[in-house]
């Protein structure tokens, strides 16, 4: 089959492209841990032309995620919620390689909270764009942060970030919770413990700060088993995202689509489902198919 | 004046030992930073004796902290609360060191939560006989960990862990939060938004873990300041921990009253009073008073 674009997710500690068909099938793909925070003094270009090699310089490139951001090759502003596909494909940034070949930035999306406070996503949008067929409902990617996003109209109308991956990166390898922590068996009851404990997050329950100590108490009084007490952390945070989330968003009985790899997307539905929420999961390839969509919507990709 | 006793407040990260008079006033003191856990092959006796070099071996020894638990010197099993001065003097262990000195480990309390998790404090109900005169009331201790400690009938009643101040720092130093984080003028208004913020931790505000990532948004478009970011995500956290322990324990409008060193019990207290809390300051010597009260009562100290 003849490439007919090439699509770029290049976030802060990933790089993935991939050569796409017409009909949106991958024909080929590079990916590696080269994230734009390892590219020193700007050198994105020779970068990326390590990476796709014997990749016909004639097709369109059209780039999301971390690389359209201001430490990245070309800054995007973000397009301000609500925005839609066609928000996205007006806000578009062109670039020119030196090799001449033909780059689109798609941007990220910012809002203010209730409060005032913003939020971002950067890559999320395009995700959500090749998940959605533009179906109103919640959606959820997993990641370091974790997005929950709420699509009305066929647009991005609100979203919220937890960061639920990374606190858990950083508690479990720098905090006291980590030092009872034995790698074993993880599929023992520990991580429903931890989910539905987080979900019971309320008034009386002392709150996250306090209910993190769990995490260790459980291990010295030998509750549960060190190799259970990881899932267990996962889960606690899990659950009281969900919590948190969910009086956010009051999503109802509509199945939240969630978008990610199965690593992560299947420990997540776990915790939906003991929440009582329905959900599916988004095809793994959304930020191609997202591509692809805002290609056609500019003309770029035929 | 002639030293009565040795007090001795020995923790995970700090070295603290002090020569009390009978009246209770510190004639020396010796401290570093030679916490239990810089102690290898459990070599604490020789640590000990270089620490107090000169003091007379023939007083007693008074000791409290980690330096008692499993990690430390001689573990001391948990009282389980309600516990009182009576109770902890009667679960006290002795030891005899090879060079004589006598010496008293106090015991740590623990109790299981209303839906059974186990928490603990050790040390922490030394600095509470210290400072409490035995009266009713909710008293709160500042450190790594954080204790809310309620004393009901004399006795330390219940009481709630809160990660509040490892949290900060493991954010602080090894998240995303911390990269947009300056030294700098920290008097500004941030600490002050980071309090109002953590206490508005309810339903629809997306709970913890979404609300941190305002620590990097409010950077990100300009609303505060490099070096006002960390004094936010310090007041945030402190916020959410008085939100938390609020819906626990009811505290009411008795003063709550404050244990630890300056730089942790003023900006908490700060806090407390953004809260609409009263409070008020334990004396900064109150584990040496709390050992003093347990020797009076084995008759050790006279």
């Amino acid at each position: 089959m003849t490439p007919a674009f090439i699509a770029l997710d290049w976030g802060t500690t990933s790089f993935r492209a991939y050569l796409v068909a017409v009909d949106g099938a991958v024909l080929d793909s590079r990916a590696d841990a080269g994230g734009i925070l390892s590219i020193a003094d700007g050198a994105f270009e020779a970068a990326f032309e390590r990476h796709v090699a014997g990749w016909d310089p004639a097709l369109p490139v059209l780039a999301s995620g971390m690389i359209t951001s201001r430490q990245g090759w070309v800054e995007v502003p973000y397009v301000t919620a609500p925005a839609g596909l066609v928000d996205l494909a007006a806000a578009i940034r062109r670039k020119t390689t030196l090799s001449g070949r033909e780059i689109v930035f798609v941007p990220g999306v910012c809002l203010r909270g209730p409060s005032g406070v913003p939020d971002v996503i950067r890559g999320e949008e395009t995700q959500l764009i090749g998940a959605s067929d533009a179906s109103d409902g919640m959606y959820v990617t997993r990641g370091t942060h974790c997005k929950w996003i709420e699509v009305r109209a066929a647009r991005i109308d609100r979203f919220a970030t937890f960061m639920t991956g990374e606190v858990f990166a950083v508690l479990k390898e720098h905090s006291i919770l980590g030092r009872l922590m034995t790698v074993g068996d993880a599929s023992g009851g520990g991580f429903e413990l931890g989910v539905k404990a987080g979900l019971n997050e309320r008034d009386g329950s002392g709150g996250l700060l306090h209910m993190l100590f769990s995490a260790r108490t459980l291990g010295l009084f030998g509750d549960i088993e060190g190799e259970q007490l990881a899932p267990y952390l996962s889960g606690l945070l899990l659950g009281a995202e969900i919590a948190g989330a969910r009086a956010m968003f009051a999503p109802g009985t509509r199945p939240i689509t969630v978008v990610g790899s199965t690593v992560l997307t299947a420990p997540f539905m776990v915790a939906l489902k003991l929440a009582g929420l329905n959900s599916q999961l988004a095809p793994e390839d959304a930020a191609v198919r997202g591509l692809a969509k805002i290609g056609r919507q500019i003309g770029v990709v035929a």
